[in-house]
């Protein structure tokens, strides 16, 4: 099913509201598409247009309240949110500023908090003068950060948001078992790059704002380079990396494909990536930390090989391609149930390396792949 | 011809450090995605991951310092860039902060102005708690805006950018005329949508970030919502607007069509809109402003009906989307050779909308379009 029941909403705002009280805030300042959407359901792919500013408000109690370009009010107006300020933007003299601050000016105490999310991924979404001229404008008002609220919040997924993930994975899953129809000795790889897109929107994505992936000989120098015109060639192993979306959710998991046969070594390191993934999907489970995921992924991989420097073991999914928690050694994150992972396990050969990539949820009863599960064997194309 | 010779990019820091004298900036600290780009050629989708913050500094003599995770260290390598200090992202602690108020603290004077984007269409991409932390870290150093430095470098495009804008447009052009394979009476419009995308990929896009549009009975209410499941029907005017990428460059316009025979309350709206776009073009000549393109537009718009609340008749295009300079009645900025805009006139027509965009460049001899002009009429399927 597409969107949400507006219980959904309620739920997210009634826990950020509760948050909130516990940290002493009077109100949440919300300025990017992750963060506006969480509470209001406001889906579009407009935010890729860098020019407006929007804003959502999360007041101590009561619906949010959105102070957005009037462009986007009609689409404001189909959510269950009802007050709904807007402006003509852009303006060059005062984009929304005045309006902001008279909203927040109305809406919360005169020595109020204002949390606005600034730890670690993430940022602040409109211009910097017109955020000091935001704090110039509130009184004695003070913008302090959400201290992790929005993190804690869309860390755990509802149900209803692991189903989006889950077929989001399932179009995924769907196109890369089509691959070896686009990918083969010949083809250049931004073809197979342009025709992997076309296979993750026959299967049902609605957009595919990522993917790399890289295809060398025996391995691949990164992981994030955009697809060259070389054409591939035996010997080559052939990585994609999936990012796709389906009703506002993503996916984000890998594979590996030898074009002609593989060498030993480029079979046995794929392997032992399968094997990492696996020991730290057996050690998913809520009370244990990221920390310790990475560290079951890390014995596996450094049994007989060098690490890679990718910076870490995988990481959160929902709403954007990565999320909190980072499955690095300081990540002490305590695993819940609803939380979704990626398991991204990376080994060296030779002088390239190999990435394999998975997706998990973590349930009461124990993980369970959202990804289709795959062997260790490396496929031939 | 993908990439750019290395002269674009030691002419693009050149002008940039001869405005920054002029300004008395030390150094310029730059985050986003194509602020990056723009100064290295840093071409990667993986700014789709929000995790990590990037540094670029351009200082005042040399060639600019990427401060960057290791994960982006190959990739880096591979542009002119010489000087690229990595750290292993996401640091928890310490996420490139240190490191970043390291280099500025060595590459400026002890009470340097370092210059970042704070004005309209611009944001800061990384935490705020470590801006202030970059901040308190760099002596006597101010952080202060960059004086639109960039926004007066990337409003003007070099002969090779507009080629590379051309060719998306190009691309577009050939999947809007494709359009009428894929649409039609009885299909719903998320997969018109899909298969629209498959026709821009087809067509040799690289990626698609961008597609908007309607269909409903005689317009549309707006212009920025996804896509419904809906079947279009007999008397629905379909919209898409297409932003797709080649080589890290966008096209930005749409195309209108009626499913079925139009009304002549709508065919006589689209004729309207094409004159509206068209007078605009007559207009667009170095010397005139930003607002006098608005104001050709509105005049057309208004002559026999109510404008649309969408805050802009156009705007600039190129590595964004959407661009400086905006079409709007308080927009002096002044056409130059080598702008590239889009004229997007809308229109009332009863209780809904018509859009239509063309993409232009400015030249000293007059505007091209290099979008496909298209008539009056508006087309059937």
């Amino acid at each position: 099913m597409r969107g949400f029941e507006l219980s959904e909403f309620e739920t997210r705002t009634r826990r950020a509201q509760s948050m909130m009280e516990a940290h002493g805030l009077a109100a949440l300042l919300l300025t990017t598409e992750p963060e506006v959407r969480y509470f209001t359901g406001f889906l579009t792919r407009f935010w890729e247009s860098p020019s407006r500013p929007w804003f959502l408000l999360v007041p101590a109690t009561g619906k949010p309240v959105a102070v957005i370009p009037s462009i986007g009010a009609a689409l404001m107006g189909e959510t269950w949110i009802e007050d709904i300020r807007t402006w003509s933007a852009p303006d060059l003299k005062d984009d929304g500023v005045s309006l902001l601050a008279d909203t927040l000016v109305e809406l919360t105490s005169s020595d109020g908090a204002i949390g606005m999310p600034d730890g670690h991924e993430t940022h602040t979404r409109m211009p910097q003068a017109d955020l000091a001229s935001v704090r110039a404008g509130i009184g004695m008002r003070k913008v302090v950060g959400d201290h992790g609220i929005l993190r804690a919040l869309r860390m755990v997924k509802s149900p209803a948001e692991i189903a989006k993930i889950e077929n989001a994975c399932a179009i995924g899953g769907r196109a890369f078992e089509r691959t070896p129809e686009i990918a083969g000795a010949g083809v250049p790889l931004d073809e197979v790059f342009r025709k992997f897109q076309i296979l993750c929107l026959e299967e049902g994505a609605d957009w595919v704002p990522y993917l790399a992936g890289g295809a060398e000989q025996g391995g691949y120098q990164d992981v994030i380079s955009p697809a060259r015109t070389t054409p591939l060639t035996n010997g080559d192993v052939l990585m994609l990396d999936a990012g796709l979306v389906w009703d506002g959710y993503f996916c984000d998991f890998d594979r590996n494909w030898s074009i002609g046969p593989a060498t030993s070594e480029v079979q046995f390191a794929h392997a032992r990536l399968v094997e990492a993934s696996d020991a730290a999907f057996e050690t998913a489970r809520p009370g244990v930390t990221a920390a310790t995921l990475f560290h079951a992924m890390d014995e596996v991989l450094k049994r007989d090989s060098e690490g890679i420097n990718a910076g870490r073991l995988g990481h959160g999914l929902g709403m954007s391609l990565t999320e909190w928690p980072s499955l690095i050694p300081t990540d002490h994150t305590v695993l819940e149930p609803g939380m979704v992972l990626t398991l991204e396990p990376g080994i060296s050969v030779g002088n390239k390396i190999l990435v394999h990539e998975e997706n998990i949820v973590i349930t009461d009863g124990g993980p369970r792949f959202i990804s289709p599960r795959i062997g260790t064997e490396l496929p031939t194309v």
